[in-house]
């Protein structure tokens, strides 16, 4: 079978990606059915005038997608299975369509969103699920009345279309919060309230219009970032991190549109970005013109150290979006957080904003920032962010206690740490969760979270994730208690002095 | 100068939108600096191998965009103030494709749809501003004690993740209202709650995946819907709308992805579309697989009549996906809308709903469906549609007062009608509203209205726009006093019976 392809050898589209984009179509489009054999990369690259190689990298990488398959004796296949009935990827119109009902009800990415994006349900009882609130903590007497004075205030406000970007109270007050907590210096106009983090992810993967462009993402990384670029039709290109953050020897060369990155608590593993990998960061955005979308999601939350200031506030280039949300700090029901955008996209994005929804709701906004003016909301972090510090001591405590000494990483700050499971643990961290989860336990394991990981690392399958801000004092506790089940028989308690060696239990900085 | 730029003679794109394109990419990544001389068209089109007029067109093109300016002896320059921030067109990374859907003047784009999304600014003192509900009509009493009450009760939920689709409380309080009122029988899954119809605009958008496809628009329709589905990067098709709504004769006779339409209260004409329209609308839709968005924006006011069952109601094949919102019937700075879409769409609604934004704050949403459970929003629409039948009145029986028989359209329902101005008023719309404006009071003209109108159509020019939802009587009486200066001196006043002939000023029907 000769295919109805074409390469532009003048093009600038490496001649592998151009060859991927047209088979990709044609399966897409009905025209290469499921099952279908496609040409041997030998007839293939004759027919095309390529090298063999550049055929065997095209088809390599639609297996990696799943839309080709590799069989017995080398041939390779359409899958039958096709990665198509994606949200996005409805069946074309005209005849040759498909029945988009069937379709998109076959679509495993639906309900992979679904299964991410769903209310709680089926939890285990004690659960240590990460980025949790908890909501005893949250001066809910205080937040009543603000609502209630400001719903007396400004009755007007509801009947009225009012700033895209936000209102002006909340974003001046987010300003000023922001200078002293993260370094980050902007005008008014620079800020714009989104509908939390997940909305921030829309906009500016929309304000830079990311369809058919890379995006950078750490691997692993928070799913919900993933399917927001991957569902504006970018190429997502995983980089590795490490304890330093983002690995920027493994960024393009030629840059990309975005980087997605997680510096002050990386998602998942929960290191902190160095200072140097920063500066190495923000040098090649700025050499390449790529924008970096800095998500600094839990950063209210810090016990070791003072926090770096945000990239957003040594970046001199004017690439960094910032992005931060109030789910963390008052609850994710809320649905407010806010963008931090360079001065030359402002009008940009405002206008993005406008286009996807016209703005935020007007009450709570005016609330939180009345929250924020009034001094209730730093005094109610101090107060949090000391239980979150003694939540995690805990935890380590009662690991270390239960099951020896450990390695835990991400704990100088945020609301989730990882355990290292130790070497007697023979089981992996999976099978971990999986008992886990029988004792009415809930941990979680990297292929069980809410995080996308492409490639294996060393490791990898010992990382247990714990949430320890929604867990009160007595449920930990429980919590271990169970766990201490899993772990072998008769663990001799360590020296206490083993354990503040390796952890430092300080205090929350006073900030 | 010579510059590094080449056309390709083959391209399917025209080469002065090569030439534009190019030259655009230079100056957005400083390759040509603002204040820079570009060659001369005629040296240019010799070094290009084009005609001259070729480079004329991309440079005026250029010039209109904001990115040239022609100065003195004909030479052309690089603006010394660009256009920068553009929606998307940032200095571009390696891409040599150019992408229909981007070659729009991005930056004349942003300053619309901020001038549409404004707030309100700088209005005259007595506006018939469209859509704009009454707020002093709206019992703030009751929605406070919800307010109170649900906080109260529920205070938890702000911490928890919710179902993205909508609070399931509010779904059901719609789910039973649309039943009565618009003869909508769904299942709650299909109920979605969005941030206003601009939302669902994009929601749809983005469900449909119309990146790069046909989404059929009225002509003339409402700008922010145009900008949603624009902006997604599909291909808008005008099809003109008479008294009967859409012509359906008009309809791309394949297909398309999608058609919007306003059948209750044609945006902005006023009509409502006919049931033998509808019908050929529908068939059409089911035979070639187009989805239709009805946007039912302002049907809760309805005058004469039963309202027309909606066209989701006697859709048997699936197609329609309907639109309603809380903007008009409570205040649009509740940014609260919902959207009922069809079965097989349902899971890949919410997925959308989800990797949009997670679903909308909770909070509101408990309000107001406790506000339609208890009975308080369909008092409150009762009310407020015996108002605005009196203040629809009021502007007419006035305005013929002052100007003698006129005709109007678009009275059977909504909040705003449509005035032909009459013979002896010499002058058109445009010129009509300017005058207007400068008395004090706002009426618009289509120009000047926020509806897009592609093509004119006879008498065009001649229908002024009335908001009168958001005036109280003696404002009305006072602004259309003000314009009376503005029509022939002297008119005699109708005699009643005429009016009443031409219009039966009828009780608002006891639903």
């Amino acid at each position: 079978m000769q295919l109805p392809i074409s390469v532009d050898q003048e093009a600038d589209t490496p001649l592998q990606q151009q060859l991927a984009g047209s088979l990709r179509r044609m399966i897409l489009d009905g025209t290469l059915l499921p099952g279908t054999k496609v040409p041997s990369s030998r007839s293939f690259s004759v027919q095309l005038g390529v090298a063999r190689n550049t055929v065997v990298l095209a088809y390599d990488r639609l297996i990696s997608e799943g839309f080709l398959e590799a069989r017995v004796a080398k041939a390779t296949y359409v899958c039958t299975e096709l990665p198509v009935s994606d949200l996005a990827d409805l069946p074309p119109q005209k005849e040759t369509r498909l029945d988009p009902a069937k379709d998109l009800d076959r679509s495993a990415v639906c309900e992979m969103v679904l299964n991410l994006f769903s209310s709680e349900g089926t939890r285990p009882p004690l659960d240590f699920r990460i980025g949790r609130p908890d909501h005893s903590l949250f001066p809910i007497a205080i937040w009543r009345r603000l609502l209630l004075e400001t719903l007396g205030g400004l009755k007007h406000a509801l009947f009225e279309y009012a700033d895209p970007a936000g209102h002006a109270f909340l974003r001046e007050a987010l300003r000023s919060h922001l200078r002293v907590a993260r370094g980050v210096k902007v005008d008014i106009e620079q800020v714009i309230i989104v509908a939390g983090c997940q909305q921030g992810f829309g906009l500016t993967g929309r304000l830079l219009d990311i369809y058919g462009k890379d995006v950078v993402i750490e691997d692993p990384c928070y799913r919900g970032a993933e399917f927001a670029f991957k569902y504006l039709g970018s190429n997502l290109i995983p980089a590795p991190v490490d304890r330093d953050g983002i690995e920027t020897d493994h960024l393009p060369r030629n840059g990309a549109r975005l980087v997605y990155v997680t510096p002050s608590h990386q998602f998942p593993l929960g290191h902190t970005m160095s200072v140097a990998r920063r500066q190495k960061l923000l040098a090649w955005a700025e050499e390449t013109g790529t924008y970096i979308l800095e998500d600094d999601y839990d950063s209210d939350f810090r016990y070791h150290s003072s926090p770096l200031a945000a990239l957003h506030a040594i970046d001199c280039a004017e690439r960094v979006i910032y992005l931060g949300t109030f789910s963390k700090s008052i609850g994710p029901n809320l649905r407010l957080g806010y963008m931090i955008v360079p001065k030359h996209l402002v009008r940009a994005a405002h206008a993005t904003k406008a286009i996807m929804d016209n703005g935020h709701p007007w009450l709570e906004q005016v609330v939180a920032g009345e929250f924020i003016h009034s001094g209730s909301f730093e005094n109610h972090l101090i107060k949090v962010r000391k239980k979150y510090l003694d939540r995690r001591n805990l935890v380590m405590d009662r690991i270390q206690a239960a099951f020896g000494p450990s390695q835990f990483d991400g704990i100088d700050g945020g609301m989730h740490l990882t355990w290292t499971l130790p070497d007697h643990v023979k089981c992996s961290a999976y099978e971990f969760q999986q008992k886990a989860k029988r004792l009415g336990v809930g941990v979680y394991s990297l292929r069980e979270s809410p995080a996308l990981q492409t490639k294996p690392f060393p490791g990898d399958d010992r990382i247990v994730l714990l949430g320890y801000s929604g867990l009160q004092e007595d449920g930990i506790e429980a919590a271990i208690h169970k766990l201490s089940q899993l772990g072998e028989h008769s663990i001799r308690r360590p020296r206490c002095s083993q354990v503040s060696q390796l952890y430092d239990f300080a205090q929350p900085h006073p900030q």
